[in-house]
């Protein structure tokens, strides 16, 4: 579809009571308050409007008025699912953001085509992995970004929940590994991208992003679900920073697991992650150590991808339980245009061995097809 | 009990693999790495540890240098739910934090009792309500505020939809309501205070935070579940601020609302708020109009005052679907050290005489009780 002009939004309600719901929904989201007491104009212009009912789902719309004239994010995240949040039985299944947002947004700074520019690869799907376990020293963790760097990793991040530790301080950790990835470029010619995680206290997190960047970081991980999507579009939006943004799903779970609440997986891990600005949105796949299924995953890489306004797409990064055995099957439904993140599995035996065949998978894989785009 | 050393969480997991469970939780949660390759004192140090079972509820507790060595809240909300957010079944029905992350952190800076003081209010309840409906302009928003605050309202809040709208822009809106409840109070002679939402982009939710204080607002509305939990710890952290924090349950329901995933509402509403420093707590009373138990409600009643090493207690505040009808029950429930929320209630009929029946119905209420303190 084109895009709107109104904020539309698909919510699955309980069947026993779709219309009472509906005006609950459409009521709660914008005036709450008694809908007979507020004046016509508001009842038509402010107050969600009902476009379509479908058996449990219903889509409403909502003036763009309604939302942040500034272009932040906490009043649409607030119309979608703020206090419907606290009802039962309510599901956005669809959000479709209005133009005037979109136009406002700043959107993922690098996007899919950018991020693999960055790192130099043709057309074939990234390699992500992460730095762990914590409790490791920081002379280990960056000898294994080195490595892993070596054996053709494209983004190593810090496991998230790597912050300042005393086992491996932050500001010690990223200067390390920032060094030891460039050090590991320098001798393969390749430009592999070291992402520190911003799992730091939220009046730093801006001052960090920078710090790493001078410290020669290539990426940053941010986790929505602990620091806000706002984080997200502040650093994407900031213009000296210039960093592709890895948005990781952390506490996210929250919003997506449960089926009968929340949101569709795809509009947190993809949607609200692109229009927030990452440039390469995390989930978890199906199959892997979460139980999720084939179809979310698909619609997180859809809702990463599909056209959005001015709005780039953000690279989509299967994770969760992956290992080296997945890689056809995962390209097989990715096709080219995502980044695998394959974690812990790669520390079973030799660490380099399994990079190096997990790398030499990717592109035996490549090889044998034609085509490989979904 | 008495403060731990360690972080203590409570699992509540589906009964059918306890173990397993528990197992992938406390690896999950700390090194996200095969259990049996990590050295032995990681093992040992810093993966979760099994401190009790009873049935399905599991007590695990982490070494407090899990967290961030410098007091942000991210780090302590991805070890309790980070990962275990996108399993299914796992809930948190307890949390006791480290008695080095408590010394750390800011905490209400008011508290229940500084909030009593501030507004001048004796050994009685609090009355809170919002200014609305989104679509009034500020003009009529302004004298809603004036009526209140001279009818008895403690703190008139905006609601937490009111963000920066074409119908009341946030700038016009602060300066005026403020100048209008300073203006009922020099009338009065009472201090009620006018709290603006900070439905605002995070970049700049700090500088309008600075700009509502020297409008002259007495209290800031903050919405954790839009902008973090380290929002709210910023604010209370900023010597130079220095006003109350009210936190909004917007979009928390995704942690709360479902029965065998996430985490007991008290923990959010009452606990979470609270470390983060919020003065005042909103959350959703059993009896309105959304679904929770008369136990839910006390529990984040406990939280909000139970002991906690040096953090002040926070004010309970009830609200969703309040009525005046229901002064008699909130008083005997919450007893004087909360506020009550009421809401669209009070436009159904005069604001003012409706504000001035809830103010009278709490004063005559407690006229004929003796000992009201629950």
């Amino acid at each position: 579809m084109t895009v709107p002009e109104r904020l539309r939004v698909t919510y699955e309600v309980a069947p026993e009571d779709v219309a009472a719901t509906v005006e609950a929904v459409r009521v709660e989201q914008t005036i709450e308050f008694p809908h007979d007491l507020a004046p016509q104009w508001v009842q038509e212009d402010v107050v969600g409007r009902v476009e379509e009912v479908d058996g449990r789902r219903v889509t409403l719309s909502y003036d763009a008025r309604v939302l942040d004239a500034e272009g932040g994010l906490t009043q649409l995240l607030n119309v979608v699912w703020g206090n419907v949040s606290l009802m039962e039985r309510v599901r956005v299944v669809a959000i479709d953001p209005p133009r005037g947002l979109l136009e406002q947004l700043p959107g993922p700074r690098f996007g899919l085509d950018g991020v693999r520019e960055l790192v130099g690869a043709g057309q074939r799907p990234l390699l992500m992995t992460a730095l762990k376990p914590m409790g490791t020293s920081t002379e280990v963790l960056a000898g294994q970004a080195a490595l892993l760097a070596e054996a053709g990793i494209d983004i190593v991040k810090d496991d998230h929940g790597l912050a300042n530790q005393p086992w491996s301080p932050w500001h010690e950790r990223v200067a390390r590994c920032a060094e030891a990835v460039r050090e590991a470029n320098d001798r393969t010619g390749r430009r592999a991208l070291y992402a520190p995680s911003l799992n730091v206290p939220l009046d730093r997190a801006v001052d960090y992003a920078h710090e790493a960047k001078d410290q020669g970081a290539g990426a940053l991980l941010v986790m929505p679900g602990l620091s806000s999507f706002e984080l997200l579009r502040v650093l994407a939006a900031d213009s000296s920073l210039r960093l592709p943004l890895i948005a990781h799903p952390s506490a996210l779970g929250s919003l997506t697991v449960n089926p009968d609440h929340g949101l569709e997986p795809g509009l947190v891990h993809g949607l609200l992650n692109r229009l927030a600005g990452a440039d390469l949105c995390v989930f978890v796949n199906h199959g892997g150590r979460f139980g999720t299924t084939p179809e979310q995953s698909v619609r997180t890489r859809d809702e990463c991808l599909r056209p959005l306004g001015p709005v780039a797409r953000s690279m989509p990064v299967p994770g969760g339980g992956m290992s080296i055995d997945r890689v056809g099957a995962l390209i097989g439904m990715y096709g080219v245009d995502a980044a695998f993140l394959v974690g812990g599995a790669l520390h079973r035996g030799d660490l380099r061995e399994n990079a190096e065949a997990l790398r030499r998978a990717v592109d035996q894989n490549l090889a044998t097809r034609t085509g490989a785009t979904p």
